[in-house]
């Protein structure tokens, strides 16, 4: 079973990053993979976490949305509901441990930087789409408050992207969208860093189990993914951002 | 004071309505009206809400929700609080009522229509660009399910439209971005017609009380803003929409 | 079709308000407007909301709440629910809105004065009953204050009253009971103060829409009603409160 | 010390039962006892909770709150909080488990009857004085039933009252006030029938501990208080309910 | 009907406590009593409650839950319902007010301790047993507190334990399992401490009610059986306990 | 800086699996791992989850909860905050993904198991302490099930287990327990049938990222570790479970 407009094993979906989608928070990005759209957005609150409060750190962190009218069938709507779901739950906490692994929270004393991403449509991929271009967002909030004196400059201590990688029909693929996920008997989200190290490998066999040369094999793909995806960020970022007025 | 970019007392910001910006729920639109934008989208639901069972009648109601990123200072995240507040309900259910005003429920027997409308950045008039781009999302919508022979072709009955007006130091003005918001002593939403009636009109003097006179100058600037309003909804809708692949 | 008890058009149901019906709180009223009974209490707290503190300025905020057996069907207690309808959180900000409007923030430094709405029979009109009564609760609350010396004696600067008016088969009508707010085309809520202008003005087309005219007449008949109502209030408050022991 | 008012340690402060005070539900009483009113009403539920269903009997259950306004500190409204405090739920419990003794649940098949007890004013007692008054209502509420053929007629099968008791400076004393109640070292909420018998007995030394004859000088208060509570129940229904409309 | 294991009717189930279960918490108690099995542990907070704080006094509080798994058919987890019961709110404030009742709060100043009772196994009895282990693990952990020098030596003042007693086809009996509970027509919770006096009695007539001879019946039975199980509580805690590492 | 009680990198904490440890939910093991002590019971629904009702097909969910008492500061009870935190959700969501990869949902038909796992004691490794007691406790509760012809006799069909690895100092360690967990610059948990493929691994540098052959070696002390467990798993359930008298 060939892959949607034909596209090989080891090839992304199209992706485009929209910087500066929205003006009012320090950092904004909308990201694109095939259908999947993520506004992803980076805020600055003045005060770190309680726990943290006193001890020069600062501390990122992230949410995460599903908007209703994102999937064919209207998923319902967190905040009526009154609860965020054990998945909406599990993917911000992934986003937000890969973008702390990229900052240095001693150069961000006493504030807390919050990633929002809001996924406007849905096709696969949300939460590794939400890393890619929350790391975008992420950095211009960084470079701007650098501009702004606010924090310093190391603030920033590297570069992270992600991708998912699945094996479908016993295939391993790269970047799966909504028709392979619901197809695949392994899902893997990989999280790296630009020198080559993981953040996070998280590898579900819901269906069926994994060999290790399986899990060799998503790896490479995985790479070679995010490899792509990182000079899309670097295309994207090349100029310094637009000073925000606020 | 001059209004921003030196625009007239009856002046309009500049406005435009994306239609499908998204393309997975039934009816989508993304409606700019200066810095505030806001992401419409119409969904279907196979029942009816639970007090209407049986009673071979549809529903029509939408929900409304601000992006924590959409506001300079960000604001929390109703899902995460566990709880929406006041001011969202209240808004949400304006929105429904007057989506309902141009609908016959009798010929959307036993479905729902649910609008969303997830504001991605505010500066002002939220509610009342929901319910502009609401229309256009819901109006995709139902054509789509008549062509999906789904449900009557009578079901869409008028065409509305919104817009806010206000007084800000004596004068009255149309259409407060949020630094007018602010300053505002009396902040009104009309919601009307193509036949030139009213659905809603909500006044109300936060910080003074009005005449009257004021009042009737209010709505007169209101009926202005509305008729352009609905000549770019008509310019968007002048084509039948593409078909859904679902 | 003829109103209950022969009632012409522009005729308020009988009403009455009984000052401090209970003695706890610094002010109380229940008010009757025909089987409508809503007992309204006037509280102060030591501390201004969180977003005021260290303002120099106090604030005025209300409660309302349907006791489950004042309806013919039972309604459901939100205490036990876990939450507010959306429906209590607007009528409770439209009474604290139109309250706010009498009252000089900067006369009441950072306390807060609660008016608590608690409808005992429900039988239409109980959000406009809930003002009326709300202000000679509040009235009273505030002039026993300034006998404690705990606040400034210009506090209070005006008076401030409110009544439903609606269009039934075409016709308007002034303070509509439950029987009639159920069969009508428009129902609208006017508040207004002693000097003849308006706090708020809301009128909602939930069946049909409504013409300019049909506006005006409704504002005539709301304006009639308001006035007859304040001369209860004043009534009722002609003689100062007597002391409270607290 | 002696009580207020001079009132002896075996003396009830003066209570009153106003019927009827609202007609909205099946049955209603006002009763005050010394300054404490507490809001009884009894409505009817076409079915019974999920648990009985099918059983061929009914329910009877009671809900329990203070109104924001009752106590001279305003106490929080629970359903803004979002939920019933361990207080809250407890006495509603009791209230419930009281009534029930008096109701053969073979008799009310396949429906709910609900007695809500609103305290509109707090000064002690206030459980103990929603069951006297909550039996009035539910009495009424069965009797109107029973006329209106939708129960049978053996559906009540005892009298049932209450009354609080407790020790304050190692002396037993009748129905303490609220005055009284913070300063007891025991505190005991006795609930009888009219055959002498008890439905609960819940003695609490919160301070210090109290002895068997202790225990047996509360019951005897208590006893002579609920026989004299229990009068004043039978003189108000000394006459057959008013038909209800509905 | 015998008792299972023909057991007297003034017969304790075979009882045992083990001391130290777990290590983490201050102080811990297995406690079975029959097939009913609760951990107890005793945790200090180093804050008392807000209302108490300023004060030099400290507090004792407990919380209890029954583990899904304790009971033959799974009972739903309370914290993914996102509340507690109202029975579960009235365990613990009963055990909480029993362990309070022999505890000096003035030797505790500014902190509290929080004694958790987790159900593992339910056959009856679960809230008594809760209050006989609470009061071993609070009575190590207070120990334990004092050997660190945190707390006056003062503090322990007395010795608690708690039993139910019922009566089971008119026959009034000890210690009710899980089946006898279910038949019962009283059911009676008694705590004492060890000079003999009552801490709480709480008899309740779900079934049927009961005569002033069954009341004393009942009170003799659970003298008995209180008096057992605090022998048991002083051989379990005749030595001191072993220092906590922490 | 060697390991507590000069453990080797590659060797497990002393483990114990008490089987039956209580006896009401058809399967229980209460797992020890050093000082770690989960109780693991398996109980049964007659309902399958709501969107698998008619397809034939039954399902296998976990719920995991720390008891307050279980750490050295005390914990949070989530039932009395009303929600659970993303790390409850998160762990419980891999224990039932992890159990419902050796069993087949077409064997049990329109039945849900839930498997509950709450920790006792926490000291690191509760998640994957989970996994190995919750297996055992699901195979006693699918054998008994099998032996009451309830189920079909091939619903268990494999084998799972899983291991926390780490890397502390660069070294990479097996079984971490808390005061490694707190160091640890890579933490992994590894999930694994007995014919050595994986079903879950999720490795996280929440301080430092990893390299591919660091991976590795984690996997690799993974692998040993499991096998061990497996072991354990199987010499206690050598035998086949007794019969539940329910």
């Amino acid at each position: 079973m060939p892959r949607f407009q034909d596209r090989a094993l080891d090839e992304l979906r199209p992706s485009l990053i929209e910087r500066d989608f929205t003006q009012m928070a320090l950092g904004s990005a909308l990201i694109s993979v095939g259908k999947t759209k993520v506004l992803c957005t980076a805020s600055m609150e003045d005060r770190a976490p309680a726990w943290l409060r006193g001890s020069g750190k600062g501390w990122v962190t992230a949410e995460y949305s599903l908007l209703p009218g994102s999937t064919p069938e209207r998923s319902g709507r967190e905040a009526s509901k009154g609860k965020q779901s054990g998945r909406t739950l599990e993917i911000q906490r992934l986003i937000g441990r890969s973008l702390r692994s990229v900052v240095d929270m001693s150069a961000i004393p006493e504030i807390q930087l919050v990633v929002d991403c809001d996924v406007l449509q849905a096709d696969g991929g949300t939460r590794t789409a939400s890393i890619v271009g929350g790391f975008v967002a992420l950095s211009d909030a960084i470079n701007r408050l650098i501009d702004m004196n606010r924090i310093s400059k190391r603030a920033l201590i590297g570069q992270c992207a992600a991708v998912s990688v699945g094996i479908v029909d016993e295939i391993a693929m790269l970047d799966l969208d909504y028709s392979e996920d619901v197809r695949a008997d392994v899902d893997m989200n990989v999280v790296m860093t630009s020198d080559g190290k993981f953040v996070e490998v998280q590898g579900t066999g819901e269906r069926t189990t994994y060999s290790k040369s399986q899990l060799d094999d998503m790896l490479s793909l995985a790479e070679h993914g995010i490899s792509y995806l990182m000079d899309l960020q670097n295309a994207v970022l090349s100029d310094p951002p637009k000073p925000r007025s606020k």
